[in-house]
C-alpha cells in the first residue's frame, strides 16, 4: 500500500473518529438517568454535594468505539473489496483488525462485568490474559519475530541479538494485562483516568505520525487506525468527566483504554516506546507494590482524603497496629522511609502501637511533596508530569535510544 | 484438511467443552450473591416463594464459552503453527473464527449491558447489526455467494439459480438480529430459553454430524467446534434454570445463544436448514406481531399467569378500551378470532367497552389450547413441541427437499 492510498483512508477514519466525538458528546448526557436507574453511580468522595453521579459511562465511549471500527475497517480494503478476486484478499492484514477488535472487545466487556459485579483480583488477571490470546496468535502467524537487538553496553555479554523465543509472549501478554491495570490504579481524582489516556493517546498519534515516513509505514497506519476513533470517543468523555465530575469512567474505561494501547504496541511493534509514554504509571506501580501484593495493609479506597473545610484534598492514611506488619512490610516500610517516599506517623493506643501511612499511590506521593491542594489543581499537575514524561520519552527514544543501538 | 485431522480436534474440542460444562456447572452457585448484591436479580412471578433470584446469569456461560474458544482455535491449526512457515499459513480460515467470535463477544457484552441498562428498542436492533458487520465482510471475502438455487416449482419462473447479490447480505443481517431476538421473545417461564436453545443446538449438531462425510465436510466441522462447546456451558446453566429455577438467564443468553445460532448457520452455510429448527420460534415471532408492532396494547410482561391457589399458570390478559384500537389493530383482532388463536373477553366499565386479550405469545395459545397447566408442565409441552418440529425439520431437509431440489 503506498502513503497516497493510506492518505485518503486516514482521512476517512478522522471523519469518523470526529463523528464519534460528536455522538459520544452527544448521547453521553442522555444515558445518566439510566445509569443511575441500574443502580451504577457513585457518590464523590471529594466533594460537599452527595448527589448521584453515573458511573461507567466508559462503557458508552467503547461501544461507539466499536462501531466505528466496525463501520471502518472495510475502508482500508476497498480496493481489495471492490474488486473482490478470491484468494486476491489481503487476509493476514484484515485478520490484524478483527484480533485487535476481539480483545478490544473482551476487556470492555470484563471492564462492564468488573463494575456492576465487582469482580474479584484473580478474575481481573486471567481474563485479560485471556482476552490477549487472539491476539497473540495473530503475531506468532503473521510475525513471530521474537528476536531483540541487544544494547550496546550489554553486547559484549550477549551479543548483537537474544532470540526471547516463548519469553516474548509471556512479555506481551503482560503488557496487556499490566496497561489494563496500570491506568486503572492511577486513578481517584476527577479528570485522571481520562486524562491521562488522552495525553498517551495524543503521544503515541505524534509518534505514528512522525514515524509515517519510516520503514514500518504500515504498522504506524494501523495504530493510527484505532487511535483516532480512540480519542474522539476519549475527548468526549473528558469533557464530562473533567472536574467537577458530572460522570465517572468506570473500569470500563481504564479496561478499554489499557487494552487499545496494548493492541496497538504489540500488533504495530512498538510495545518499548510505548512503556516509555506510561513511566509515570509505571512509577506509580512500582510505588504501589507494598500495598498491591499486601506487604502494607491496603484499604479498599486509596483516594487523596477530602477536606470539606479547605475544599482541598490530603493525603490518605492506612492505620494498622505496629506488631500486625510482617517482616517484608517492615522492610518496604524501612526502605521507604529511608528515601523519604512516605509519611508515617506512630501513635500508642490503649491496646498497643499503631503505626499510619500514607497510602502508596501517586497522587499521596504529590499531596506529600506539595501540601493539600484543591483537587483541580492535582489533576493538572499530575496531568503536566505525564506530558513531561510524554516529552522525556521522546528525547529518549529519538536520541538517547540511538547511542544504545546505532 | 483431512477426516482423520478434524477426528482428533474433535476429541480435544468435545474434552474442552466437557470442561467448560464442569467449570459453570461449579462456578454458577458461587457466583450467585455476587449478583444478587449487584441488583442483578428477580422475583420469580410464577412462585409462591418470593425470594430473590439472581438474573443474567448467562454471562458466566458467556465468558466461559469465550474462554475455551480462546484456548481452543489454536489447536485446529496445529499443525500449520508447528511447522511456522511464513506465508503457508491458512489466514483465511483462522479469520473466520476470529470474526464468529467477535460476533458472539459483541453480543454477551450487549446482552450484559441490556440486562443491567435496560437498552431501548433501538439499540436492540442496531447493535446486533453493527456486531454482524465483520462476520459479514468474512462471508464477502471467503465465499461472496450470494447465489440460491431456485425450487423446482419456481424454476420456470426464475431458471435454475437467482444472485441475490446485496440482498443476500441483508438476509444474513436480519438472520443475526432475528435469532438474537426471537430466543429472547420465546420465554418467560422457567427453562424455557436454556431449553429451547438445548434442544436447537443438538438438533444442529446432529446435522453437522450426518454431514461430516459430505462434501461441506470443513464448514460442518467448523460448526461443531462452536456447538460442542455452547452445549456444554448451555447443560450447565439449564441444570441450575430448570423448574423451579434457580437462576435466571438473563438476555445476556439470550443474545448469546441467538449469535452462536447465527454465526455458525452463516458461515458454515446452512441458514435455511438452521430456520427449520426455528419453527417454534417463527411461529411464536409471527404470532407475536400484533403486539410486537403496537397494533395490539402490549404489556410489559407477557408472560403467563401464576395462580398461588392452584400452583398452575394460565393465560395473561392484555386489557384496552375496545375504542382506542386502531384500525389495524381491529383486523389483527378479527383475524386471529377468526381462526380461533386468541381469547377475547369484552365487558363494559363506566366510561365504555373494554377488551381483553391474551398476550400473543406461544405459551399462552397453548394455555388456551391446554388450559391451566403447571409451569412444569406447560415448559415440557413446548420442549417437546420444539422436539418435534427438530423431528420435522429433519424430514424436510432430507427427504421433502430433495423433491424441490434434485
Amino acid at each position: 500500500m503506498e502513503l497516497g492510498d493510506s492518505g485518503l483512508t486516514l482521512a476517512v477514519n478522522a471523519v469518523m473518529s470526529a463523528a464519534g466525538f460528536l455522538v459520544c458528546f452527544n448521547i453521553i448526557p442522555k444515558f445518566k438517568d439510566m445509569f443511575i436507574k441500574a443502580n451504577l453511580f457513585g457518590i464523590d468522595m471529594s466533594k460537599r454535594s452527595k448527589e448521584k453521579v453515573p458511573e461507567s459511562m466508559g462503557v458508552i465511549c467503547g461501544a461507539v468505539f466499536l462501531i466505528i471500527m466496525f463501520l471502518f475497517i472495510p475502508v482500508p480494503f476497498y480496493k481489495h473489496l471492490a474488486e473482490n478476486q478470491t484468494g486476491k484478499f489481503p487476509h493476514h492484514e484484515y485478520i490484524e483488525y478483527l484480533a485487535a477488535l476481539l480483545s478490544i472487545c473482551c476487556m470492555i466487556f470484563l471492564g462492564f462485568a468488573d463494575d456492576v459485579l465487582n469482580l474479584k483480583w484473580r478474575h481481573k488477571l486471567l481474563l485479560p490474559t485471556m482476552a490477549s490470546l487472539p491476539l497473540l496468535t495473530v503475531y506468532f502467524v503473521n510475525f513471530n519475530s521474537t528476536t531483540i537487538i541487544v544494547p550496546k553496553p550489554f553486547r559484549i555479554l550477549l551479543g548483537y541479538d537474544v532470540d526471547l523465543g516463548v519469553l516474548y509472549y509471556v512479555y506481551m501478554g503482560m503488557l496487556a494485562v499490566f496497561c489494563t491495570n496500570a491506568i486503572n490504579i492511577l486513578s481517584g481524582v476527577n479528570g485522571l483516568e481520562v486524562g491521562q489516556s488522552w495525553i498517551i493517546c495524543v503521544s503515541v498519534l505524534i509518534h505514528n505520525f512522525v514515524e509515517l515516513t519510516g520503514d514500518q509505514h504500515q504498522a504506524h497506519v494501523f495504530s493510527i487506525y484505532f487511535l483516532m476513533p480512540f480519542l474522539g470517543v476519549c475527548s468526549a468523555l473528558l469533557y464530562y468527566n473533567w472536574y467537577p465530575s458530572q460522570v465517572f469512567v468506570g473500569d470500563t474505561f481504564c479496561y478499554f483504554a489499557g487494552m487499545t494501547f496494548a493492541v496497538v504496541a504489540i500488533l504495530a511493534h512498538f510495545s518499548k516506546t510505548m512503556m516509555l509514554f506510561f513511566i509515570p504509571q509505571v512509577f506509580n506501580f512500582v510505588y504501589s507494590i507494598p500495598q498491591l501484593f499486601r506487604f502494607v495493609p491496603c484499604p479498599r479506597h486509596r483516594l487523596p482524603r477530602y477536606n470539606p473545610e479547605t475544599d482541598k484534598v490530603g493525603m490518605s492514611y492506612s492505620k494498622f497496629k505496629t506488631d500486625d506488619l510482617k517482616p517484608l512490610g517492615k522492610l518496604c516500610l524501612f526502605v521507604f522511609r529511608l528515601f523519604r517516599l512516605v509519611d508515617v506517623k506512630e501513635s500508642t493506643g490503649e491496646d498497643g502501637n499503631y503505626t499510619e501511612v500514607n497510602n502508596f499511590t501517586l497522587n499521596n506521593f504529590l499531596l506529600k511533596l506539595f501540601g493539600p491542594l484543591h483537587e483541580r489543581t492535582l489533576v493538572i499537575i499530575i496531568l503536566s508530569i505525564q506530558t513531561v514524561c510524554s516529552i522525556l520519552a521522546f528525547i529518549i527514544r529519538y536520541h538517547i535510544a540511538r547511542l544504545f543501538y546505532h
